[in-house]
């Protein structure tokens, strides 16, 4: 099992946009070989900001990358990008395999 | 949904030793309410360490602070516990709730 995360360091007067942006987004994942889950997580509050982070469980590393490379990837990031001004922080990608 | 991560920073020379104590250990969860499921994780990897994260899901956040107070909980952490030397930082923990 394989779990991308990106992570979100977003300003607090932008949550409310930042989370609508998402709840409108296709992400034409449903149909993406190995593709198990998507979630859109709310995770530490600091003072000014909250660390946001997409959460998408695939069953293999390779499966992520593949999907990467597809149209679906390109089609799912032409539709609704996140706004620069609504981060504090550059966004970070992070990849974990189960052991 | 709830995650509750906990990240370690783990020396490269610990790994083995880090990955098989998860093994070996009883964690006591699968009874326990809300209790969804357990991954050990292997994450972004640095020159000297390496990231694991606990990536534990839960129904609901109230359900891991129950967990947390629970006699399961002092079960599972009082057989094997990390080793402060297996680690460059001191372990955190990040938690998540699904928006």
């Amino acid at each position: 099992m394989f779990i991308a995360m990106n992570r979100f360091t977003v300003k607090r007067e932008q949550e409310q946009a930042f989370v609508e942006m998402w709840k409108t987004r296709d992400s034409f994942l449903d149909d993406v070989p190995g593709f198990k889950s998507f979630h859109l997580l709310r995770g530490p509050e600091m003072e000014e900001n909250v660390i946001y982070a997409t959460h998408t469980m695939w069953a293999d590393e390779s499966d992520f990358h593949n999907w990467v490379k597809s149209e679906a990837f390109k089609k799912a990031h032409q539709s609704q990008r996140p706004k620069p001004e609504m981060f504090s922080a550059p966004t970070k990608l992070e990849m974990f395999n189960s052991v």
